[in-house]
């Protein structure tokens, strides 16, 4: 049979049981695998293990393998195609089956691990759950994909291997550890990584480049206890007040955050990027539509798409402090703190941008003030080597499925599995995803789009095929 | 009988009974009166309900007042006793038996509505439960005073008007109306408040000048939904750093408030006064003794004394947005928000103050992000015309009960009564209180002195005494 006619059946067997691969991804989503919070801890047990054994229904060798480099954690689910004959690539998928909470609960218009098919305001039948998007609905299209080559050939393009972590929401600490660790096991031509977006709904897209993180809780501890803020108010410090001037102080009036030797190592991309970009997201709405918003918020100088695809930032992800409940409390509290994360890109250094934020916190206090920081993970920036055979592959694969000519693009978010790939097995790794800027991924009502669903699948058939002629 | 005699015979039965007022007093602090949490509503209308049957113990016509100008809250409690033969003068007694809230719960010793008698740090017999000092402990020093005339000589020397306060802790909205609407039935020659602190263990005092207040919620509303900080972090502005930014900027480097006109009106104490209370605080870590801290935060060039009790400020008493779960949440929130109060001296407007930071809110976010702010009440700053004649009578029976002089000294806490009853009333407040600095008011394990409540019931024995020698 031909390259073609042998994709084309597979690529029909899909459309015929789009049904089943939907179910079976409800199967998935019904487990609230919240890697954050430690009372789901056994959710997330429950979710490896059912991708454990979905793995072996795809005829691989596959197990769960525990994790404890960092701190004892959600286990890795890993899983091996048999090496098909003759010299095709090797390559390791990856994506996550941790999820984000689910807070506030209050604005879910239905349970978030109860999914369900609604049509979006745009009339888009699409599937809400929390993780349906990020990261189960994006995992499951590979492995339908595998599972259609299988079932209709028997095996597989391309020799396969999967690595699916439980960790990614929470910091994701013992991934670089677990993969040097498996670095014989694990080491394949090129990984494969679905957690991305497409930068709108028919243009699909490799993503070339992405932010890294580093990400901090800071706590600002005053007064041994509460004090009456009208006795003491003025001459006892306020953590609250000390917390909000010294985070303010983080980013300068253009919008720079203001650390020494932040942007050391940062480049800026080239015209051309910069004007492929502009085609996508001809002003900042464009960029925000949906939010609510939009005014780019952040570096003056560079457009919305371009503060989020290739500029470091610094947001706070969290406050707290003081009286939080209904009415007034006139209290001077002890204590506040936030969570505070900065997106690094390629050339930044998380440890000295930890660092440096640290220094800068226990500078902006006075002397009688304490300050103390827990640290939730990092990661560096990554960039594509645009040297990668792979690519061009796979933007054809992805051309030819979406009929729309495929683009590369940057992402805003951090996946280090990327970076992490890179130096522990010294390999690229593609990152394509279905996703759309609307999925509310970390929010309430996440969706994920049927047609992301099924052309995303079909997307990893063509690609699995297209791989399969390169040599190695 | 003599003066002396009359009185002393009430001290000596107030010494006999000290164990019976101490019980009597548990059974008022058991009833949880926090009037800011709606679910306890009943529970304020039940210690309304316990203190007018008090009163009437006292041979005073008393009933509970309904109150429902700024909105419907807890009752005041009214007491008038029988105007004695002679021409005395009429006092006024003022209390409130509200109470704080009690979080954070888990730093309670023991259980925060369930009163006992224990040794502090120091040694001394301590009430501890949650409006021991503030105010219930106080109100009760002088129904237990009223007590003891009306045992031992079957009537008060002084005509007594009786009336607590429901919602001193929540604002106090109704009070102001509720002080005009019954000027008839509440006027009287001087109003005496107790819920106020000594500046030391050891030397009593009347304080004549109280800071007034201005409290605030302020929400920042920016995207319609929480967003992924990856994908739009930079790009979508961020209502934590927002709110951060703009609360930072209420006080400039020398720590005074920024707000346009804030000082306009303020005075400084004359030099007399600002010796006197150097001698009660010789430095700043004597004032913030047992907070844990010991530089004075607020505006420069003033002591901490003076910072908190003559001079304005604002304060940060919570904040909230984001993630403030255990571990991480890289989401970047739709809305931020935080509880300010300023506290208000002498010759500042509070609605004017009010409309300062609602203008200046407005100003520091942009165009596409909005600024809801909730009112929670506000009062003018208070001192007392030096010319009472009440004021130096009160200074003599004081420091005969305490055998140290009594001093004139100013507080940083609002008790908004005292210019309200000055406004609606046209008569002076003379503020006595036997609280301590360490009492831990709003804070948990508040606690009050059996040796303030013991003083406190003896000093006024002696107050109503020596005010019976005033011709009226």
């Amino acid at each position: 049979m031909s390259f073609e006619k042998n994709m084309t059946s597979v690529l029909d067997h899909i459309d015929g049981r789009m049904e089943q691969a939907q179910e079976h991804l409800f199967e998935l989503l019904r487990i609230p695998s919240i890697s954050t919070q430690p009372q789901h801890a056994e959710d997330c047990r429950q979710a490896a293990q059912w991708l454990c054994d979905d793995l072996k229904s795809l005829n691989m060798r596959a197990d769960i393998q525990e994790v404890s480099w960092a701190k004892p954690g959600n286990p890795m689910v890993v899983g091996h195609s048999e090496k098909p004959t003759g010299s095709v690539p090797h390559v390791l998928f990856y994506g996550h089956y941790d999820v984000q909470p689910t807070d506030p609960d209050e604005l879910w218009k239905t349970p978030p691990f109860e999914p369900r098919i609604v049509k979006d305001e745009t009339g888009r039948s699409v599937i809400v759950a929390r993780g349906a998007s990020d990261d189960k609905g994006q995992v499951m299209t590979f492995l339908e994909a595998c599972r259609a080559w299988k079932d209709v050939h028997g095996s597989l393009p391309v020799q396969v291997s999967v690595l699916l972590e439980g960790e990614e929401e929470s910091g994701g600490e013992n991934l670089l550890p677990f993969l040097k660790a498996h670095a014989d096991e694990l080491k394949a031509d090129v990984a494969l990584v679905c957690d991305t977006a497409m930068p709108d709904r028919v243009t699909p897209a490799v993503t070339t480049s992405l932010r890294g993180t580093v990400a901090e809780e800071v706590e600002i501890v005053a007064a041994s206890q509460d004090l009456h803020s009208g006795m003491y108010g003025n001459a006892a410090a306020n953590p609250i007040a000390l917390l909000c001037q010294a985070l303010s102080g983080l980013r300068d009036d253009e919008g720079r955050v203001t650390l020494p030797g932040f942007y050391d190592g940062v480049t800026v991309p080239d015209d051309a990027t910069r004007e492929q970009w502009k085609r996508l997201f001809p002003n900042d709405a464009t960029l925000l539509a949906g939010t609510g918003l939009s005014i780019a918020a952040g570096e003056k100088g560079f457009s919305a798409v371009e503060q989020t695809w290739c500029r470091p930032s610094c947001e706070i992800n969290g406050i707290s402090g003081g009286y939080e409940g209904e009415g007034f409390k006139t209290v001077l509290p002890a204590t506040a703190k936030a969570k505070v994360s900065f997106r690094l890109v390629p050339g930044q250094n998380p440890d000295h941008v930890r660092e440096q934020f640290r220094a800068y916190m226990k500078r902006s206090v006075p002397a009688d003030v304490q300050v103390r920081f827990t640290s939730y993970g990092g990661s560096s920036g990554f960039a594509v080597s645009r040297q990668s055979a792979f690519l061009p592959a796979t933007l054809k694969a992805l051309s030819e499925e979406w009929k729309t000519e495929a683009v590369t693009i940057g992402c805003g978010g951090s996946i280090p599995v990327a970076e992490e790939v890179r130096q522990a097995l010294g390999m690229d790794a593609l990152m394509v995803g279905f996703a759309q800027a609307d999925d509310r991924i970390h929010s309430p009502n996440e969706q994920y789009g049927l047609d992301s669903f099924r052309h995303g699948i079909r997307s990893w058939v063509r690609i699995l095929a297209e791989l399969s002629t390169l040599s190695v």
